[in-house]
């Protein structure tokens, strides 16, 4: 059903600052980049083998990672697996009894489309489901 | 410098309730489960492409895990990346300046090589280099 870790996601407060970390010293190359209004963030993806981490910087207060950030500091924010049709996986899950945020696939980074399983049903770990442009 | 994500970290209160989820709501194949006495916790590890989830119960609240558990609750705990050869990543993380909770390679599970990097060089991620074992 989840096919691997797509990304990890991670809450920052200055993404160009936090850039320099990844991508200088860890190493990763940087490799795309996108303001994704619809989930309140700009966004960074670095490579890390086959995976990437996703920086997530909330373009306000009120949004969701601005919340999170609020509480809880910048750090992990979410898992997200690569799966090979979304609305099927998250048809499964639903069926399975997990607790939805998204009842419907939407558009996330890079033209993939993504859902979110909300953490009260994934053991505290707010999780994601990919499904890649083709 | 860092191959792949190894495995993401996850804090739980009961790992027999959680392996539930991700073994047989999820889908991942357990494939291995240990007592780490050296960090603390009772693991798990469940395949997920190459990639793993390693579930951590603490074994008592005066563990590393076991006082996340209790500021945070459960949930996402750390994010380990695979490397070549964890002594010489470790000596150029420290080299970049990192804070390093460990200053030399320790084993980790499944007779791994690991070393964390403090959270406050890393964007408040708790990150661990794992050389697999050969």
């Amino acid at each position: 059903m989840l096919a691997a870790i797509d990304h990890v996601g991670v809450a920052v407060e200055d993404i160009d600052a936090t850039l320099g970390l990844f991508r200088d010293t860890l190493g990763m190359p940087l490799v795309h980049r996108e303001t994704v209004a619809e989930q309140g963030v700009e966004a960074a993806l670095l490579d890390v083998g086959d995976s990437h981490v996703e920086l997530l910087q909330p373009l306000g207060p009120d949004t969701a990672v601005g919340k999170f950030l609020a509480r809880r500091g910048p750090g992990l924010h979410h898992v997200a697996y690569r799966v090979e049709d979304v609305a099927q996986t998250l048809g499964e899950l639903a069926a399975a009894g997990l607790k939805l945020i998204d009842e419907e696939p939407r558009t996330g980074i890079r033209g993939s489309r993504v859902a979110f399983v909300h953490p009260a049903s994934t053991g505290g770990v707010l999780t994601e489901i990919v499904e890649p442009a083709h």
